[in-house]
C-alpha cells in the first residue's frame, strides 16, 4: 500500500487535542474524511444536564456507516486521549516524526489504529456490505456517557453489528504479537468495621473492630473464586489497605477498615462477587461498599479471533496470541451486543511520555484492518 | 487525729512544682520534714550523661531510714506529676482548699498518700522498728532511672525492707474500698511484613503483604494466653492499629504494619510472650519489635493485706477488694526485693484537671497508715 495515507490521517488527528473528554476538532476531522468514504456520520452529545464533576459530561460521540446489506462489521475506538504529562520532547498535539516514528499522544491509543481503519476502508468498494465506525470522545474517562450512548443510539436507529473489532493497542512487543478475545472485569470495596473505643486494660469495656476485620479478611483471603478457564487467569482478591490511624498504644480503636481490589474472569459478575463478599463483611459484623470498575467480556475464538489471526499471519508472519489479560476496555460494553475482538498497535508507550507508533506498523496495520474487514463481509449470509 | 498535719504537709508538698522529672524543692521540703521525724536522708540524682530524650534523666530519688532494729517497713512513692494541662480552675501548683477539698497536681497522685504517711510517722515511736520512704522524681515518665535506681541503691547500702507499702491511688469510690496486690504487665509490640509491591492485575508478580498480616493476626488472635487466676483477669492481646497506607486503588503494597499492646498475669513474662508472638509472626513472614512496659507483680494474700485490710475496716469500716486489675506501678520494681502491697487515695481525679483529695480522707488515711506500721512493727521477728 505505502501511499502515506495512514500517516497522513493519524497526524491530522493527534494535531486536534483531544483530552477526555474529547469534542469537537478531532470529530470535525474524521467526519470528513468519513463523508468522502461515502459514510453517514451521526454526531451527538451525551450527558448534557449531569454536572457530576466524577461524570466528565457531556461527551461527544460519532457514528458513521455505509452500506444497508449484508453483514455489519464494526469498528469501534475512541478519540480522547489521556493528559500528555510534562516532558515530552515535541508537543504532545503536534505530530512529529523523528526517524522511523511518528511521535504525539495518541499516536497508539489510539488514534493510529483509527487512521490505519479509516484509511484500508478506501481500499474496500462500497458494495462490500455495512461497516460502521463507533468513536467515543469517553473510554479514558468515566466512560458513562461514551460507547454507552452509542449503543443505545445504534439501538435507537435499529443498527445492530454482526461482530465488532475494537481498535485497542494490544500488541506487545511487535505488532501482531497479542489480540484480546477478553477481559477480566474489576471491583473495589471498602469494609468498614465499627467497634466500641476503650482502654486495653479494660477490654471487656471496648469491642475491638481489628478482631472483627481480621477474621473478616482472613475468611475472604482463604476463597478460592475459581481456578482459572481456558482463556481465563483465575480471579483473584488482592487487600490493598488497611486504615485504623490510631496513635494510642493502650487504646483500643473505635473503626478499623479496608479495601480490597478484585480482578475477576466470566464465571462472576460484579454483583455476584458483591453479594459473596457482603454476606462474608456483614456476617463478621461489617459494611461492604462496593465500586464495580468494569464487567468482564469473553468472545469464544470464532470466526471473528480466526479472521484476525490469518490477517496478521499474511501481514507479519505472526500468531496473535489470544490473550484475556491486562485492564478493562469499551469491549465490556460492546460485548453485550455482539461479538468482540480487539486488536491494534504495539502498547509499550501508551499513556506514557513521548507517545509514538512504527509509521511501518500504521501501515501494517492497515493492510491486516483491510483484511479482516474484507474477509468477514466476503462470508454472504 | 485532725491535728491538720496532713493537711499542711500536702499542700506544702503540692506546692512545689514537679512534673516528671521532679527534682529540687519538693524534695527539699520533704528531707527537712523526715529529718525534723528523726530520719537519715538520702538523695541522689541518677541517670546523668544519659541524653537521650527518651530516658527523661537525670531523676533525682530519695531514700530515708529511721530506726536500725527489728522488721524493715518501707513506704515507696512518687513526687513527680504529669502535666496539669490547660483548663484548671485554681493554679495547679497552688493548693486551693474549696469546700472539703484539697485542689492541686499531686493531690492524689500521690503527694496526698506520701503527707498522710509523714503525718502518720509523727505518731509512731521511734523505737518501733526500722521504716524506710522510698521516693522516686519519676514514675510516671520513663521511669528507667526512678525506682529501679532506689533499689539499686538500697542493695548498695545493704537495706532491703522486710515488706512494702506503695502509696498509689487504689481506692476507687471511696476512700478503702480497694488495694492492689498485684498489677498485670504490659508490652507493645509492632509487627512488619515486607511484600513485593505491584499490579493487582498482575498479582504474580507481587508479594502482597497484607495477605501475610491477616493471617498472622488471625493466628494471634485465636490465642488464649490463659484463663485468668484466682486473682487475675485472663491475659489479654488487642490489636490497637493496622497501617498500610496505600492510597492506589490499582496497587499491592510493599509493606503493611500491626501493633499489638497486651496485659498480661503472673503466668507471663515480657519476655516469653515477645518469644511467642515472634514465633508466630516470623513463621507467617513477618518481623517483631517487642516494647516490654512492666512484668506483672504479685503479692498473695498475706500479712502485709491482712494489715491493710484490718487497718481500713477500722477506720472506714470498708472492706478492701484485693484488685489487680488498672495499669501498671513501680510496684513492678519492688516486688522483685520483698513483698508489695499498693494502697492510697481515691483515683477519680488523678490526672485529670482540677485534681482534688477529700480533706476528710487525708486524715482517715493518715490513720489508716499509722494502724498498718503499727500492726507490721509490732511483730517481732
Amino acid at each position: 500500500m505505502n501511499d502515506h495515507t495512514p500517516l497522513s490521517i493519524a497526524k491530522a488527528l493527534i494535531a486536534c487535542p483531544s483530552i477526555t473528554p474529547a469534542t469537537g476538532s478531532v470529530f470535525d476531522a474524521a467526519e470528513a474524511m468519513l463523508e468522502l468514504l461515502g459514510f453517514t456520520v451521526e454526531r451527538f452529545l451525551a450527558g448534557e444536564g449531569d454536572d457530576d464533576p466524577d461524570h466528565g459530561a457531556p461527551v461527544e460521540n460519532l457514528f458513521a456507516i455505509r452500506g444497508n446489506g449484508g453483514r455489519h462489521f464494526a469498528f469501534a475506538g475512541h478519540f480522547d486521549v489521556v493528559p500528555p504529562g510534562n516532558g515530552w520532547t515535541s508537543d504532545p498535539f503536534e505530530p512529529e516524526i523523528r526517524g522511523d516514528l511518528l511521535y504525539g499522544r495518541g499516536a497508539v491509543d489510539m488514534k493510529g489504529s483509527i487512521a490505519a481503519f479509516i484509511a484500508a476502508l478506501k481500499h474496500i468498494p462500497e458494495d462490500a456490505g455495512t461497516i460502521s465506525l463507533i468513536i467515543t470522545g469517553d473510554e479514558e474517562g468515566p466512560a458513562i456517557y461514551g460507547t454507552r450512548a452509542l449503543i443505545d443510539h445504534m439501538q435507537a436507529r435499529g443498527t445492530i453489528p454482526d461482530m465488532c473489532l475494537v481498535g485497542e493497542p494490544t500488541s506487545v512487543n511487535r505488532l501482531g504479537d497479542m489480540m484480546k478475545i477478553g477481559r477480566r472485569g474489576s471491583v473495589n470495596m471498602w469494609i468498614t468495621v465499627e467497634g466500641v473505643q476503650g482502654h486495653v486494660a479494660y477490654p471487656h469495656l471496648a469491642d475491638n473492630p481489628i478482631t472483627k476485620l481480621t477474621a473478616i479478611l482472613a475468611e475472604i483471603d482463604a476463597l478460592i473464586l475459581d481456578e482459572g478457564t481456558e482463556f481465563f487467569q483465575p480471579s483473584n482478591i488482592e487487600v490493598t489497605d488497611l486504615t485504623v490511624g490510631n496513635p494510642a498504644h493502650n487504646v483500643i480503636p473505635a473503626r478499623a477498615e479496608a479495601r480490597l481490589s478484585i480482578r475477576f474472569n466470566d464465571r462472576h459478575s460484579g454483583d455476584s462477587l458483591s453479594k459473596m463478599i457482603a454476606e462474608i463483611v456483614e456476617r463478621g459484623g461489617g459494611t461492604l461498599k462496593p465500586v464495580i470498575s468494569g464487567e468482564p467480556f469473553f468472545t469464544p475464538p470464532g470466526e471473528l479471533s480466526n479472521a484476525i489471526a490469518s490477517a496478521v499471519k499474511a501481514v507479519t508472519g505472526l500468531d496473535p496470541e489470544p490473550s484475556t489479560t491486562g485492564g478493562t476496555s469499551d469491549a465490556r460494553f460492546l460485548s453485550k451486543i455482539c461479538p468482540v475482538v480487539e486488536f491494534g498497535l504495539c502498547n509499550a508507550t501508551m499513556h506514557k511520555l513521548d507517545e509514538a507508533v512504527a509509521i511501518a506498523d500504521l501501515d501494517q496495520l492497515t493492510e491486516i484492518y483491510r483484511r479482516i474487514v474484507t474477509a468477514i463481509l466476503t462470508v454472504r449470509t
